[in-house]
């Protein structure tokens, strides 16, 4: 069996992810979430695909990490082959800052709490798991296999470089410290014999919640479908080898700069 | 008068910044920490140097940052020539995180509470003090003048391209989204008719208590003494101008990728 876990399942495109994957042979689907248990959409899927697993997760929370870890060990063992982190949030306001004036720490930190520390908490806890995966997504390179794949969901608004137009303080860096995470993570899991290969992916602009306040100034062929924006994403998940970890990549596939 | 703030001054590069800002002609060096009340050093300094004022500040309290702004507007006007944002923790332990089985939730929000939200705030509330300073510091642009530097020191470990080593989680990640802020200010900052120019500056390995545990490896002639460093950042400093806003320099002025 191939096992994938994807955490911040209820909603938009972790839900998305969880469907995608759902419909592919042989996998087990772990579904987290906040409010996994209140979420209708992630419990209509669960009790239709029977591969689809929810469990409730608050990912700011070391020790329901920590025991989902021990929980899942339980059930599905201790080898898994892909780790989608999808959970963030805008700002607690749902308003991204437009300027100094809307910044607080409190907003901040909750911030970085659900978009930065979580996602890490997620790979401490997983890695060893995927440390022991059989490498069925991505392409295998012949000179260096990988066992797992962990992908953080970025956004293009965390490139620093990229920035031109400022705002957003509290998505923004919550995003590049991500970025941080996951080239950290790409050499901490790529130094032994056995490699997980760790992507930060942006997933283009999504007909979802997060981005839903701003949607109106979005050329229509430039807002995506959860649909699209998953197809695009597994795509690229899907060729993924050694030679890509600790790199940003586009939804269209392309290089980001940090 | 001249007028500066050194957040972070209660020892290491922040008291040298007072220390060599102070021998300056017709400048009030204002010195805020956490520790300025017990810290012998800075009381020394303050005793023996008039001009430089010391002020308790827990930079991770944002009422404290706020109450701090509305005594210092009371005793020195709202206008300010430059802000260093000097305070930093390398993690609650004092060490680095080698691997992640080091990481914890919490020590990874200490972290960034200090070094990335801390430095945020002083920012939000001052700002508007260094949008009415008197470009005292920097070179000015003929075409285009700044009223005031913001300067967050940051660390070369905190580039993400850089990245090669891993370990240390939270200090990168915390250094990288604090790049992040520098360049979103010097975007909000710069748009004006009034400016500031903002940069993260890289004081090179320093022979301070943050980095300690690992000079043993460090060659002699890369450990700085904290009066080497200063110099280094503020020859840098004085030769600033609007066209360097958002960007990242090491010691010798190089500019480092995010
Ligand atoms: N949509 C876009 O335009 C866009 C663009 C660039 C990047 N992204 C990124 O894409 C990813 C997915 O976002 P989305 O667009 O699908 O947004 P979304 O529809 O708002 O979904 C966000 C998900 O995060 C979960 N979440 C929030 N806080 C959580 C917590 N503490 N613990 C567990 N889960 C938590 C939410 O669960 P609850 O149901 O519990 O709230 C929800 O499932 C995010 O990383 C986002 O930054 C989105
Ligand atoms: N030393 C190096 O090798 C090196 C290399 C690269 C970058 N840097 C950067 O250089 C800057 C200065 O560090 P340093 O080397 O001078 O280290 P340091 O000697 O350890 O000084 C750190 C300063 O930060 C203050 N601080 C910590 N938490 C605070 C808080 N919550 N509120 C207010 N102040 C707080 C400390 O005050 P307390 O007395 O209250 O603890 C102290 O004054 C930091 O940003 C650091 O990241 C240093």
């Amino acid at each position: 069996m191939t096992t994938v876990i994807v955490q911040g399942a209820t909603r938009g495109l972790g839900l998305q992810f969880c469907k995608a994957l759902a419909s592919r042979n042989n996998i087990n689907v772990i579904a987290t979430g906040r409010t996994a248990d209140t979420s209708q959409d992630l419990m209509d899927l669960a009790s239709n695909a029977k591969n689809v697993h929810s469990f409730s997760l608050n990912v700011t929370k070391e020790e329901e990490v920590k025991s989902l870890s021990e929980k899942i060990q339980g059930k599905f063992g201790s080898s898994l082959d892909l780790l989608i982190n999808c959970s963030a949030i805008l700002h607690p306001s749902g308003k991204g800052e437009t300027s100094l004036r809307d910044v607080s720490g409190q907003g901040l930190e909750d911030t970085l709490r659900t978009n930065t520390v979580g996602p890490l908490l997620m790979a401490k806890y997983f890695s060893p798991f995927l440390l022991k995966g059989q490498g069925r997504f991505g392409v295998q390179d012949e000179k260096s296999k990988h066992s797992g794949v962990l992908v953080n969901i970025t956004a293009k608004v965390g490139s620093i470089t990229d920035n031109s137009l400022g705002g957003w303080y509290s998505y923004r860096m919550s995003k590049a410290a991500l970025n941080m995470a996951t080239r950290n993570l790409s050499i901490e899991l790529g130094r032994g014999r056995n490699k997980v290969v760790c992507v930060s992916l942006h997933p283009g602009t999504v007909n979802t919640d997060l981005s839903r306040p701003y949607h109106k100034g979005v050329a229509p062929d430039k807002l995506f479908s959860t649909e699209q924006s998953v197809n695009y994403l597994m795509n690229i998940i899907d060729n993924l080898s050694v030679k890509d970890t600790g790199k940003c990549f586009a939804w269209d596939g392309s290089q980001m700069p940090f």
